[in-house]
């Protein structure tokens, strides 16, 4: 064991994690003699749970702990630790940690709380706990530690280790809460489902959770990542590492709380009122691969049917069931969740009914009921395989209901010896109370559930995890120069300051002319031609409409006396005659849509809507971070356009002519180019409307405002 | 008991189900000695769960079953049994129903399968099985049949009743599929939920869903309704037993399954594809104050919930825990649900820190911490106690972490001890995996959930119940005389035709003139002044914009070429010139929505829906069933578009004016008169658009159809 742990070690390029999560050697400072305290447990569970390696409890006071040797003080210990978990206080452990890392100590474990969490004076202690470490790893504060079932290590004070037994599998998990490690710890534990390790990083003062993606995306044992978010904390980072995990072909599945802030965030700009934290999340995941859990069971359920590792290639399920109420239960989940589930075809019916005597009728439809195969496990094996044999569907559902609990056993193998023939997913259900044989059947690398929902869920994330494992591997966008923007004044940029700015990025604009009086307006307007729009032109005021600031549809010998009045009614309302307006063509025949940026701890994000108030009061917008130093790709950009449930409108509906959603990618990109190369000087943007012409004839942005720093 | 009993025949209206319910005596006809035979399980379960009256096991091949004496035949019984449990295949078993009727037993459950549920020749069996009964009740075929937890009396072969021990309670069941009975009752008694009559009535030959809500409505065990709900058979009579549950105070809770079906439903008119099946069930239950199950697990979570009979008058929980992560978990879903978690008062709070010394930074927020309170069942005693007389609060949630594994029943006794001082709810999650907590928790009458979206669904229809005990009862709306409408003709009215019929009702349309030629177009549009619109009037052409039938906006002078030009158009596109033209105002102002009919096997509903195509797309839609024989009332009308998402275009959105709610719900109401009036006559009915101009401008049907049978 000691050479493969250096092999390990040695192999990987995060060799400090390699060591935090397979030590040879473990101290425990602080370690209680009382198993039931806390501080008591560490010792207790690394013994229980069989650690081959040396356990070094620290306490003055006692002389062994559970038979082991205790240490006066870290000085004493008779090697350096590869790991040293510190059960003290926070105002002892920091002097804990100075010790361990002046030993050379690979880690340290630090489970007390009152920092960062507690607020200002709780964040100083906790950067007195990071310098006090120094070049040694730090996981916590605040943590409850984790748990390397791959290697039976459990470095862990969680009361979910009071448990017997607990199954290794491929599942790795990581979790920004302490409390969550145990609920998870647990309830994988009583389904049967195998995890690999299992990590709390809490107040990340050091490891975050990027680090602890990128170590499992090398991780022999895992081959799924599940993650527990309460904030990414490092974005680029995070991507970097969720990229990697994709790349090694490992799924992420993220459940992430903090969701219902969205609503009550106040924000200025109308884009920002129309995004929100939890978006923003929404799109960062998207753009690395991350699947996104639903609900909080859907964060083991989604990791155990992926970690099967079997391919769903469609929407079409067989549901195979020896008990009606609960077959058609389970379609019509499937069927809510877009999935379809076809009668077999007529060879496979044939099948089918060569199986079984008696009853045909309920074998030519789907859900597929065998209602002897609950008792025979031959024929419930050659149903299941007739199944997956079938190019009419693409995954399997056995319905189990209580004639299967009798003999749980005989029935999984059943099922697990169909595995083999086919690599199309085969999910169980189990309808009755039955915890023993959901377990039984996720041992055996069947994923099985009681709700019908994790069925629809877990087929749900199976389509997308294959359509990740399809898709090109993203790559970050060219680099964009921020050469020529020095010009750029500060300030709110008025709307022809603003359209010029995006006409710099390839942004094409309605035609307009800036005017001073009404004879300029006239001029203007006859030179464009036809009916137009007149505005007052201002870096300050941005709702022209509210002010009477807007015309539409003026003829050009209207415009001089509309100017006029205009400018008394905005006067009205502000004190002060505006000076220049702008005379603008009117744009016929297009889709009205939102282009505009969005920006918070995660970085900074293009955000597409369609226009008009309907849309508006269903939020029909998407976002996309860009990239670390780069803009959006094309592909990207066509993409956000096809995300959204008005989507049709731009693509024919109802006899329409398809929008010429080519230059809107265009106008996407270039927009995205924009934000890239003016990075933090831009502070806001948007075009609002921005008209999307039928196709071949472009897009023109109408209104615009930007905002530089 | 037999006294009981007798009372409770005598006292009930539905007597004969009654004695089904509850009997004092049990013929098992086809009973096996061999108890792991599904034809043993009857016998057995009646012996080992405590059944106190006569079993009479009818078997000819076996003298004794169990110890107990068997007969040979149905007619060798020694007295009229209250109730006969037909284990025969189809075939015999309507020879032993016509045998069990004739010796005048209360009714017979009938487990064979082989009846409607295979296709016509089973329907036929079905029908002469029915004949067979007689006035014997009926309940099946295709039944696992029922169990009464209040008196413990098994009366089904459901294998979930191998189970040693069910707790008895007060959520009264009715399956429609026989094998989710055991699934529920299986995963009920696991959460330590009692139930107290469990009834699978499946191919519902005589008694129904409606009978048995009627039944619960009056049973003094039960306080709330669970249905699981295949397809309601007999609208009238379920409408009338809901509505008996709700006078009764008694919250009705239903799953159904069939979703899926609606978008898969092709459809002729507009209204219809917008509808669908499943959307006709929402109105019902909407109507008849039937809470929604979304998920499997509500179906049992909402219940349990309710069952407390406590009362939710608002949205502010406080999340009281001892383990951070989960109940971050917990207020997150809520407020993802649309409630509250805002940090205790000032008093409240002070009162929390006069509990707990220490730390007291956490007990300013929400959730509020009291990291010590999972060990001590006083300090959680107190703390709840103090959250519950918040006025700050509605409801609590208490979070059970891993310290309150150790002592359950001292934890869920300090929760329990609470309830008496306030009516607010309390619920727990418990997050580690540990059932026999939830367990403890629910059987002390503390809904207890291991989803933070359950407690988040639990919340939400105490709510729904609340506002349903605190509504005025539905009363059906007066009948509508169908008077005066012998004249109409049958077949597809033309627009001027449908807007007349529509007129009768006191639907207002826009003015108009039916003209043949140009000149008296020309007339028409002066009459109305201004430009107008021209159609073409047809019975036979729907679609008259695909064909250039319309033309908006003709000035008046423009009008008789215009209609030229049109008849030219139309007729290349039919092959036949139009020869009559409707002249129209134009509508400016308003909000263009729809106003349709969508009739099924449930009944007639009035659709209402935003019109435009980007709501289209959003399927803004809602509907009302008519109550039988009855219209909609202009309370119910109005509620309808409150409802829409859509609703702020109505309601002054962004500076809008108001529109006419009134008038628009006056016009629901019209609408739904019509329809009651025609009845079955009215095959189809469109208003599309009806304008809703500005308030006190009323609302105008600018285009419409109607088919009359």
């Amino acid at each position: 064991m000691a050479s493969d742990l250096i092999d390990a070690v040695g192999a990987s390029p995060s060799s400090a994690i390699a060591r935090l999560v397979k030590p040879r050697s473990v101290a425990v400072i602080g370690a209680s003699a009382d198993p039931a305290k806390t501080s008591g447990r560490p010792v207790s569970y690394l013994t229980r749970h069989g650690f081959g390696g040396a356990i070094y409890p620290v306490n003055p006071k006692v002389d062994t702990i559970g038979g082991i040797r205790c240490y006066p003080d870290i000085g004493s210990l008779p090697e350096v630790p590869d790991v040293g978990i510190v059960l003290l206080g926070a105002e002892r452990a920091q002097h804990a940690v100075r010790e361990l890392a002046a030993r050379g100590t690979g880690a340290a474990i630090v489970l007390a709380s009152g920092y960062t969490e507690t607020g200002a004076e709780g964040a100083r202690r906790q950067a007195e706990l990071l310098e006090a470490a120094g070049s040694m790893r730090l996981l916590g504060p605040n943590t409850i530690g984790l748990v390397n079932l791959t290697d039976s290590i459990p470095l862990s004070a969680s009361g979910a280790l009071e448990m017997e037994h607990f199954p290794a599998g491929s599942i790795g998990v990581v979790s920004q809460s302490g409390g969550i490690l145990g609920a998870l710890l647990s309830r994988a534990a009583a389904r049967g489902i195998g995890l690999s390790k299992l990590v709390s990083t809490s107040n990340e003062a050091d490891l975050d959770l990027a680090d602890f993606v990128d170590f499992l995306a090398d991780d022999e044992a895992t081959r799924v990542i599940a993650l527990y978010v309460e904030s990414v904390r490092d974005p680029a980072r995070f991507r970097a590492a969720a990229l990697k995990a994709a790349a090694a072909g490992k799924p992420v599945v993220a459940f992430k709380i903090g969701r219902s802030e969205a609503g009550a965030r106040a924000a200025v700009s109308h884009t920002g009122a129309m995004a929100g934290a939890d978006r923003m999340y929404d799109a960062l995941f998207r753009q690395v691969g991350v699947i996104r859990a639903q609900t909080f069971a859907d964060l083991i359920d989604i990791p155990a049917a992926l970690a099967a590792g079997r391919v769903l290639r469609g929407r079409r399920v067989a549901v195979l069931t020896s008990t009606g109420g609960a077959g058609t239960l389970v379609s019509d989940s499937l069927g809510v969740s877009g999935f379809e589930t076809p009668p077999p075809d007529e060879a496979t019916a044939a099948r089918l009914r060569a199986l079984q005597n008696g009853d045909h009728a309920a074998l030519d439809r789907n859900p597929i009921d065998v209602t002897l195969a609950g008792l025979q496990p031959d024929l419930l094996r050659a149903a299941i395989r007739t199944l997956l044999d079938s190019p009419g569907y693409d995954a399997v559902a056995v319905i189990v209901g209580s004639s299967g609990l009798a003999m749980p056993d005989l029935m999984a193998d059943a099922i697990r010896d169909c595995l083999p023939g086919s690599d199309k997913p085969v999910l169980a259900y189990v309808s009755p109370h039955a915890p023993h044989v959901a377990a039984v059947l996720n041992q055996r690398g069947v994923p099985a559930f009681s709700a019908p929902e994790s069925c629809a869920a877990a087929f749900g994330a199976m389509l997308a995890a294959a359509r990740l494992r399809g898709a090109p591997a993203p790559v970050a966008a060219p680099a964009v120069a921020a050469a020529g923007i020095d010009d750029l004044p500060a300030g709110s940029l008025d709307e022809a300051q603003a359209k010029a700015l995006f006409a710099r990025f390839g942004l094409p604009s309605v035609r307009e002319t800036v005017v001073g009086d009404g004879a300029q307006a006239e001029a203007a307007a006859r030179a464009l031609g036809g009916r137009v729009v007149l505005k007052i032109l201002s870096s300050e005021i941005t709702h022209k409409s509210d002010i009477g600031g807007v015309a539409v549809g003026v003829a050009p010998q209207d415009v001089a006396a509309r100017l006029a009045a205009m400018r008394a009614e905005v006067a009205g309302h502000t004190g002060r005659e505006p000076d220049r307006f702008l005379v603008q063509e009117m744009v016929g025949g297009g889709v009205e849509m939102i282009l505009g940026l969005h920006r918070d701890a995660l970085g900074t994000a293009v955000l597409l809507g369609m226009g008009g108030v309907t849309a508006e009061l269903f939020q029909d917008t998407t976002m996309r971070l860009l990239p670390p130093g780069g803009a959006l790709s094309q592909e990207e950009a066509a993409g956000m356009a096809r995300e959204l449930k008005t989507w049709p409108l731009l693509d024919g509906y109802r006899g329409r002519p398809k929008a010429d959603v080519q230059a809107l990618a265009d106008a996407i990109v270039a927009f995205s180019r924009m934000a890239a190369a003016l990075g933090e000087r831009l502070v806001e943007a948007e075009i609002n409307p921005v008209f999307v012409l039928p196709a071949g004839q472009g897009v023109r942005a109408a209104d615009g405002v930007a905002l530089i720093a």
